[in-house]
């Protein structure tokens, strides 16, 4: 199965479905509209619709979905589809999901949510947020991942983000295994005032990169590199375990 | 700084700010509706609102925002406090956030974001679904446990994501620190007919505890603890690095 965030005539789906065509039977579950920044919402206070499409003459098949990259995931494996899926990959993102970006990117939600099911999984995104972004120099690269997870399989409760270098194709020099960078984004609030007088904030900000080393997924996507970083939803600090113990919360 | 996803005038928040009163200057930045299953989405394709509100007759200072428990960290730490907090705690959330469920929580991303930026946070969550919640018992545990990351801090990186049982004061055994519990929610979509009969769907599911580790906050709950777990927004799978690397992926 196949599903974004973008909104499912994204340009960067699109690509992805080209690619997942090649490889075997491609089922497509994706938001109406666009839904990035999401993070890993779910649609439970609300209703959700989902209706068949034909967006292009590929041989997918295509549903649309009015909720969330992660709400796809959960209609397509339990409504849906009619056998488990052999893989959920989310994407071409049109932007990065690198670094931090991941806790806020609906693209890895959606592939958090099939490894959470026990589905491999894996988000792809493009450093350029543009509509017109040009995808076809990671195409191969895309095709090669895929196929690398459907022979080896992912390690359980592990998914895989990654992330290509806006570069022509001769230009990108291959691909890094990677950790995700410590990086932030320092928030730059727009403050305006509406037609009526009200204050009001667009949220803007630029990111900051705090993260020296070589082993990053900045690190690579910096130096013409792909970058794969594996993802796990157990969010338990472990080595922190032992110090907490310390604290003697029960005296 | 305090906030919430169920929305500023819910009562466990209320609880909250009458335990926080009595630690130090609160000052509340909190959706003006709820806010729950989002994730960590963010606001930035529309406008946020924020208002001063004065919703009972504590000390504390307080403000609305129109957008999510994320936008609402955001907000207060680069608009409107006029100095870094010394702790952001989210809370206390009417429903268990343990386990897998800390994916979808909105009260696990404010602490997230705060920790991200920087700020010692702490989640708190009663497994008590119900606006009626009694939340007496549990206001000695938020106390004792905010104190204490006051006094030693926290691990870069990590935030606390801190679950109470629904049981009386005399019940609860004490405070355990656990790993996140491997646990799912098995979907199951509650497919109706709308009046203009269109189908759609519910999102509804149970919950399923894969994990029979005694370690775990699902372990801590159910045998009547208080549990605590350290949550990292580092989720690469450092484990997997190396198998990934033996896949060969520029050959």
């Amino acid at each position: 199965m196949v599903t974004n965030d973008d909104g499912i005539t994204a340009p960067g789906l699109r690509a992805l479905i080209e690619v997942m065509n090649e490889i075997g039977d491609v089922v497509v579950v994706a938001p109406d509209s666009p839904q990035s920044a999401m993070g890993h919402a779910i649609t439970i206070n609300s209703t959700l619709y989902s209706s068949p499409v034909n967006i292009d003459d590929g041989d997918q098949i295509e549903y649309s979905c009015s909720g969330t990259a992660a709400d796809c995931v959960k209609l397509a494996v339990s409504e849906i589809l009619n056998k488990r899926p052999a893989l959920c990959i989310a994407g071409i993102n049109h932007g990065s999901n690198s670094s931090i970006n991941v806790i806020y990117s609906g693209t890895m939600s959606a592939a958090v949510e099939a490894g959470i099911e026990g589905i491999p999984a894996i988000g792809f995104s493009l450093l350029d947020y543009n509509w017109e972004a040009d995808f076809e120099p990671v195409k191969e690269y895309v095709k090669r991942i895929t196929l690398a997870v459907l022979e080896h399989g992912l390690p359980d409760g592990v998914v895989l983000n990654v992330n290509f270098p806006k570069l022509k194709k001769n230009e990108i020099k291959g691909v890094k295994v990677c950790r995700q960078a410590k990086a932030s984004w320092i928030e730059e609030f727009d403050k305006r005032v509406n037609p009526q007088g009200r204050h009001y904030y667009w949220l803007t900000g630029h990111f900051v990169n705090q993260d020296q080393g070589e082993d990053t997924d900045e690190w690579a996507l910096a130096n013409g590199y792909v970058s794969v970083v594996p993802v796990q939803f157990d969010l338990t600090a472990h080595h922190a375990i032992q110090q907490l113990n310390t604290w003697k919360l029960n005296e």
